[in-house]
């Protein structure tokens, strides 16, 4: 076949290239927003980014595209210009989905609602922030009842759909369901275990310290620092673009673990934008599948390789040199896997996390469906704690539902895609052992690298030229499977 | 008058706000080329960078433009905004001036001979480059002689227009000619009595503890950190936007000195940028007026201010405290005055710097001309530094014209602002004098503020409301006259 007749595709795809273009310097604002960027420069950034947002809106909704689209899926196509022309349509429906008006009027709401926030949390001022989360929550709501329309969903899933295509809430009940049923359970055999392990201090560090050790780390995990750079910000994240990966992390001086652990999830995410398809850069095909997968890579870095006592043996005399830290090697694996339950979600370790998550999914399912008012949120966490880490959380709405930033700008359907990234994390790591021997031995001998070369000609290479589905029955034999996440925490926690 | 009719001027008013949220995107993105991006993030920033720029131009070329500009001309404007209207048409020809195949095609060859030339240069490579810059050289005849149809003046002043407005060849070759008769002879007078004066080392310095003595000079400049920032790059720029100005310079850890001055040059120019008028930021008239004038406040904050005995004496403490430093005030002004003749431009002092402006003048207009052919530029050079400094230069193109970036990215026209600038400085100065007294007493009495307040409200708070004639006979009672310049070098030097 003939694909130079595939013009009306080639006009798709100049133009989606186009709006990539457009998206790299979003992408670059944000991070110099976040990172460089003096105060008193906020307000003409703000303007000027919002003035970008509304260009690609254009560029994402333009008129011929309706057409162009229809036309080109009449046209000789190969499976991966095929693959792209799907995404080029989701992201189509995606942008079209949402009238303008709505668009800005959540912007602006979520605008006011978190710069509230940022004071409110601090003075645990939950009366103050309920009203702007209510005005937020109506408009998320009919964001979701529109968004449902036109996929033909329920208005939770229609939000799930924009981070996790094709995720519904029928399989998240039926995934967190199983999940509710054993780890409960699980965390009071590992607390019981732990308790008469041995605790120990943890050396001070400087913050330039750290970022040296940062690097040492990121290099031995094949972070490309021609493509990419470390800096500092408030809240650590993985921006810029796939030739020029940006990471973020904030230094403890009096504890460098979690810093350190930082990195080593953020190096995670870098590594699947690194590797993602040089062929298809600028495509919508080129891009990273989900929010879901970006997370399993980055907590296979975090969980599957940095907590385990291998790669923590590998980085013990970095930390000696870098740091002067006199800790062993064992002495860091029983830090890194301590298991504590706690209020905040950021700070939980590997076991407990899920129940944070447990939590946001069915407050966040039952402030969209009407079953939950926002009022009546604080009592459902206080209760829903209790029940899954048997904490009291009554009337600490700082460290209780007001904690997490994503409600306060009205991101809702997000919160599962850490929880289903840990198991499609262990789903891989199970997968991969099949074909190369224990990841542990794996790092012990050296062979770091090999883990990488599964996961880059397994996940990264794909882009989103295939399904999840089809992608995870690809690499791992089956679609996502909980029970992988199982015995991962068994096999090393009890 | 009601100007709630000025609708055609608020329709531009709003279409240039909105090219301006762009360009504050380009200005990000050209700092972090410079400043922050790995080299592999090249090539995708290159190709995000051209598409903003197209998208830019055809901005500027908006169809709509020519009758809705006419449409305002007929409007009941304010002053201001009748010469922000002056300044939005201005743009508007400039930008539809040049067809834009010409504009790619001289991109192109700008693009490759700066990319070879950063080769040959090294290399000594004339005949290498001699071939890039004629190809380069007859596209830009070919837009002089296009723009100067457009503006009815000679090819040459039309490329002097795009950087100084109103600026033509004969008004130059009136100034330079003045210049070029007493200049040469002042260089000899200054350099016999200099040649007795004692020459004092400088100390080793780390590039750390200049950054810190850099941000400690900027802030006793009234440099606003909330609206700027510090940092390196290989060649010392002031970028970003007004809101937000980012300065860079480098560090030479064996010379402390040229690192420092290039920090307060760099600030004079960023003074200027936070000094724009708040009320139109975002109009064509809230941008600095001019390059020379760009200029001559780098060059007032270097000449006028920093290379002055009472602002050494002011910064002394500084440079013992950070870089323990020895040297008295008066040893620091012996080494900043210091009058060397050389083949650099960038390295040459106050009173030579303007030979090598002459040289480039003469040379530029008679490339432009057809006078003067590319082959023959390295004879014409040989033979002008022998004139005007002394130097001998036969054969070392590499120190001779082959060690500018303008010709070699096709700018011609800019190198005159040079000079220019520091013509305005001194007449500035000569001014401000007339009603604060002595400059030199002002910073000794710790009045610096002084100084800063006079140059914001005679130039920086003009933007582009005035045309460069209005606005110097406003500060100073008359038009640029050289003959301050004069008094300022005889003043400091004999
Ligand atoms: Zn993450
Ligand atoms: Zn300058």
């Amino acid at each position: 076949m003939s694909l130079d007749k595939a013009h009306h595709y080639q006009t798709l795809a100049k133009h989606f290239q186009s709006i990539s273009h457009f998206e790299h310097l979003s992408a670059l604002g944000d991070w110099d927003q976040a990172t460089m960027m003096p105060i008193g420069g906020g307000e003409a950034r703000g303007a000027a980014m919002a003035e970008l947002a509304t260009h690609i809106h254009n560029l994402k909704t333009a008129p011929m595209l309706a057409d162009t689209i229809k036309e080109a899926q009449q046209e000789a196509l190969t499976a991966e210009q095929q693959a792209n022309l799907r995404e080029m349509n989701y992201q189509y429906l995606q942008a079209n989905a949402v009238p303008a008006d709505l668009v800005k009027a959540k912007t602006k709401a979520a605008y006011r609602c978190e710069q509230a926030w940022r004071e409110q949390r601090k003075h645990n001022d939950w009366q103050g922030f309920k009203p702007n989360l209510e005005t937020l929550m109506s408009l998320v709501k009919e964001e979701a009842t529109i968004r449902a329309q036109t996929l033909g969903v329920s208005p939770y899933d229609a939000l799930l759909d924009k981070f996790e295509p094709g995720m519904t809430t029928a399989k998240i009940e039926h995934i967190f369901g199983q999940l509710k049923s054993w780890l409960p359970s699980l965390i009071q055999q590992v607390q019981a275990k732990q308790i008469s392990e041995p605790r120990y201090g943890i050396p001070a560090a400087t913050a330039s310290d750290q970022a040296l050790l940062g690097r040492d780390v990121m290099e031995t995990l094949g972070f490309d620092f021609n493509h990419g750079r470390l800096d500092i910000s408030s809240h650590p994240f993985c921006g810029g673009v796939s030739s020029d990966v940006r990471l973020t992390t904030r230094y403890d001086e009096a504890d460098f673990t979690s810093g350190l652990m930082g990195i080593i999830h953020e190096t995670g995410h870098a590594k699947y934008e690194q590797g993602l398809p040089l062929a298809w850069r600028g495509q919508p095909a080129g891009l990273a599948r989900s929010m879901a997968l970006h997370e399993s890579q980055s907590l296979f870095c975090e969980m599957q390789i940095g907590r385990g006592a291998s790669f923590l043996k590998l980085i013990q005399p970095l930390l000696k040199q870098r740091l002067g830290c006199q800790l062993s090697h064992q002495q860091l694996t029983n830090i890194y896997t301590r298991v504590s339950p706690g209020h905040i979600r950021v700070d939980a370790d590997e076991v407990t996390y899920p129940c944070h998550i447990l939590l946001r999914f069915e407050a966040e399912k039952s402030l969209v469906s009407g079953e939950l008012a926002v009022a009546d949120l604080p009592d459902f966490w206080s209760a829903q704690m209790q029940e899954l880490l048997g904490i009291n959380t009554d009337g600490d709405y700082k460290n209780g539902c007001m904690q997490d930033i994503h409600w306060a700008v009205g991101e809702l359907g997000y919160f599962p895609s850490y929880t289903l990234g840990a198991m499609y994390a262990a789903q891989f790591k199970q997968a991969m052992e099949q074909r190369l021997g224990s990841v542990e031995q794996a790092i012990e001998t050296g062979k770091l690298s090999d883990v990488m070369t599964w996961l880059e000609a397994n996940v990264w290479s794909k882009g989103s030229l295939l399904s999840i589905d089809e992608l995870m029955i690809q690499a791992t034999g089956e679609t996502l499977n909980p029970i992988h996440f199982k015995h991962h925490l068994e096999n090393r926690y009890l």
